[in-house]
């Protein structure tokens, strides 16, 4: 993690009932996220709600990743098929702290 | 969720095993974050990590939030007890879009 600021996606969800093809396909958008100039890490949670945080250094970075053709076509596929709903912030992070056993 | 900005604060966290006593708590302090001055939400998942993204209208509703008697206890006590790891970050969230199906 860099110390100066950098910018997160906060991607909250709900899927419909058996999503097929979802999971695959959100693991393969990671691994591209991943891959992208700019990305600092990425962070997943899910229940009957599921939380995706990136974090990318710019947020031209972020543009450019919304802006990817394959992430385009998942984003569609998303939108027509998996989520029941979804919200995306984008947030600048102004300050953070750790602990670890 | 105002129109305005407002402010995140991405919580992500490790538990230890079997962590006693853990699941009441967090669910004891949802409730009461709930009922501080200046909070709009809050949302959780866990898997092997756990990500709770709370909402804030201001930087001292945080602040106000962190210094709450009751969640320094709880604090004190995830420090000790529950957490293997965790990672708090303050952001302000510049802008954000939602789908519904």
């Amino acid at each position: 993690m860099v110390s100066k600021h950098y910018f997160a996606v906060i991607f909250t969800s709900t899927l419909i009932d058996n999503p097929i093809g979802y999971h695959e396909m959100a693991l393969k958008m990671e691994e591209l996220a991943r891959q992208q100039h700019g990305f600092i890490d990425i962070s997943s949670a899910r229940n009957e709600t599921g939380i995706t945080v990136s974090y990318w250094e710019t947020e031209q970075a972020i543009l450019n990743w919304k802006a990817n053709i394959d992430h385009q076509l998942a984003q569609k596929l998303g939108k027509s098929t998996w989520y029941a709903s979804y919200k995306v912030e984008i947030a600048r992070v102004e300050r953070s702290y750790v602990f670890s056993k």
